[in-house]
């Protein structure tokens, strides 16, 4: 979440992503990016933001203004596909919260004037 | 969340960090190391997940049974240096988001039979 439009004013909606890969594949940067460029062009969508460390366990967690358009997002065909090649071929575990932001706040170092 | 006990039904609440760390710091592993180990012994704690990528973004969920649970950690005395600290020495920039888990569902490798 890079752009200040992006931290609208809670109650909106989180889905925490967080998973162990089992291992490298060059197609799984190309879907990843894929899906982050699709979910952007979904109804509700309001940002994205993901680390994965060097052991393969990664966090990523996107924003939505309602729980539908998660659900929506959820049903889409191609991230419909997505999963079942994230399950076939990359994750070796995977858990997913659908989570209500209730409250939220942001710091940042006094001498950056923009990010 | 390694342990089933750390996987309970929904509501409960889950404290997103995300943050940008201005740099290394031989200490910071130290500091997060403690803290992590602090939060297990708070009332209401349930589990954390972290990671953070080589440029240095990182996210951390931590899972507590209720808000106020949380409210309580904020306000420990020693995190509350550990925020200081992390403001004056790790930190370029961080978000914090307060939010009800309401589902969640996990999947997981069928021939791996335990973790």
């Amino acid at each position: 979440m890079s752009a200040q439009s992006q931290r609208p004013e809670p109650p909106y909606y989180a889905v925490i992503f967080s998973s162990r890969r089992s291992g490298t594949d060059e197609e799984y940067a190309a879907m990843s990016e894929r899906m982050v460029a699709l979910a952007a062009q979904q109804p509700g969508f309001l940002g994205v933001e993901s680390a994965r460390d060097a052991n393969g366990f990664g966090i990523t967690v996107s924003y939505w203004r309602t729980a539908e358009e998660i659900t929506a997002w959820r049903a889409h065909a191609e991230h419909t596909d997505a999963r079942e090649q994230g399950r076939a071929s990359w994750y070796s575990q995977y858990d997913v919260r659908i989570a209500k932001v209730e409250r939220a706040y942001s710091w940042e170092r006094a001498e950056k004037t923009s990010r």
